[in-house]
């Protein structure tokens, strides 16, 4: 297999995205307070342009309510290649019940089942991503 | 499979959260400039208590030296767990030789060849982790 210094990364139209990101629901939400940056791990379905995050955790929640501006990661991999989708946006939690039902039937899967739940909904301001080929022989080392 | 409502995902002593960190090189940098979040991909090694990273990417290195806050990710799974670890703390680029020689030196595997890369050194403020069993019945979907 090339490494990646023979075979570099290559940039993903911003289509490819969000065809990639609609394959998977386990995606990563960075966000910021007072210029701290933390990051929470997030169920998500990629639809109609946006990213419907669904959240147990309050802390999330405040902090997003403090500073809305937010980075979203999700990444995947096949036999043959890894991807990585990065997305820049602000988010909003829905709070009543008719989008937060346009929410639950929106997602082409249905949500895992848990206890309980926010809907935060992030429209991107940016959008880009990378697809590069796997190293077998390195991976089998991990 | 038990889902997470029936079977909640556990908290991680710090102590599992670095031996879960020492098995894996891929994590993910959240960093904040002006409160904006952004995340990177990156390749890291954690030891002695510090996350060692390595990055061709120079946007990251700016926005690390406007805001040294960051927030790390990393996260894998079993067959029969999945597990997230999170790292609040500062970053700072190794600029001298002996540093960045030792930094390579510390790696318990060698880093992936690239064509070059900067060095950064991440001194944690604080560490958790959670586990939670694989629903192996939803990641067939995916």
């Amino acid at each position: 297999m090339l490494s990646d210094a023979q075979y570099p990364a290559a940039n993903l139209a911003p289509d490819e995205c969000w065809e990639l990101l609609a394959g998977t629901t386990e995606g990563r939400l960075a966000v910021s307070v007072r210029n701290k940056p933390d990051i929470f791990p997030v169920e998500f379905h990629a639809r109609d342009g946006k990213i419907l995050v669904r959240t147990p955790q309050g802390e999330m929640l405040v902090e997003l309510t403090i500073n809305p501006s937010v980075a979203f990661e999700a990444n995947g991999r096949s036999e043959a290649s890894a991807w990585i989708v990065v997305v820049q946006g602000t988010a909003r939690e829905l709070q009543n019940w008719s989008e937060i039902d346009a929410a639950q039937q929106k997602a082409q899967r249905p949500w895992t089942p848990t206890a309980k739940g926010s809907y935060v909904e992030i429209v991107p301001t940016g959008i880009t991503g990378r697809r590069r080929p796997v190293d077998t022989q390195m991976d089998a080392q991990e």
